[in-house]
């Protein structure tokens, strides 16, 4: 992660500008993190939850296309670059606290979004009997 | 966050395991939560983003209602105990690599969802214009 990314944006301010205010002041976390929701801006379908830093953000906003911290390989992530399933940003949305982002987009390439190869990472959902939870394909 | 928590669920197995397994494994973080996101199982609307640890999990499961981890209390959270506003938990869904879960929710009370008094969090859209970006209500 950069080590001066968190001054790419205003520190947040009192708990009414956050909530009310017109500036856009991301409250990263210890990890220097906010959690991104992105759905398909057609179908409104969930289509992954994933990570930014603030360096992601300023990148996302500067090219309306998707950038994300990834966690897992700890580099900066520019989604689509390799499979060509670019994520052209239509809306971006903040949520009360600003800790978490929701990225309406149009998916390019094979319109996929999961490393599996789905079109959505949510293709299992959780059923429960007999108090034991299990998953099943969707 | 109770110590005994992650025996809750079974401990995540090998890769093609938690992504095409039919175990739910949930993967806590370092901080035991997992994310979740809650949308209107009627509208497909976000709803708000928060965090599960295995415990909040567990009665989610085991009651049909929402319940999170609230971070900033510390403490279990049963969304809308107080406020009337109860999510009943319609399908919940995991993702590929088992670390975000996905509620989709009927709310009662009044419908309502997010503390500021509005039906979601995400209240706001993020525009940047001559590189400057602010938020606008919707």
């Amino acid at each position: 992660m950069c080590a001066s990314c968190p001054s790419i944006f205003p520190a947040p301010g009192p708990k009414a500008e956050l909530e009310e205010g017109s500036a856009l002041t991301p409250r990263f976390g210890a990890d220097g993190l906010v959690t991104c929701v992105t759905t398909d801006a057609a179908t409104g379908e969930l289509l992954m939850v994933a990570h930014m830093n603030a360096e992601a953000l300023a990148k996302t906003l500067e090219t309306g296309e998707a950038w994300y911290w990834s966690r897992s390989r700890g580099e900066l992530w520019h989604k689509g670059a390799t499979s060509g399933q670019i994520q052209t940003v239509v809306e971006m949305r903040v949520d009360c606290d600003q800790d978490a982002l929701w990225l309406k987009v149009n998916v390019a390439g094979d319109g996929g979004c999961c490393h599996t190869g789905r079109r959505s990472c949510f293709y299992r959902k959780v059923e429960t009997a007999d108090g034991k939870s299990g998953l099943v394909p969707v």
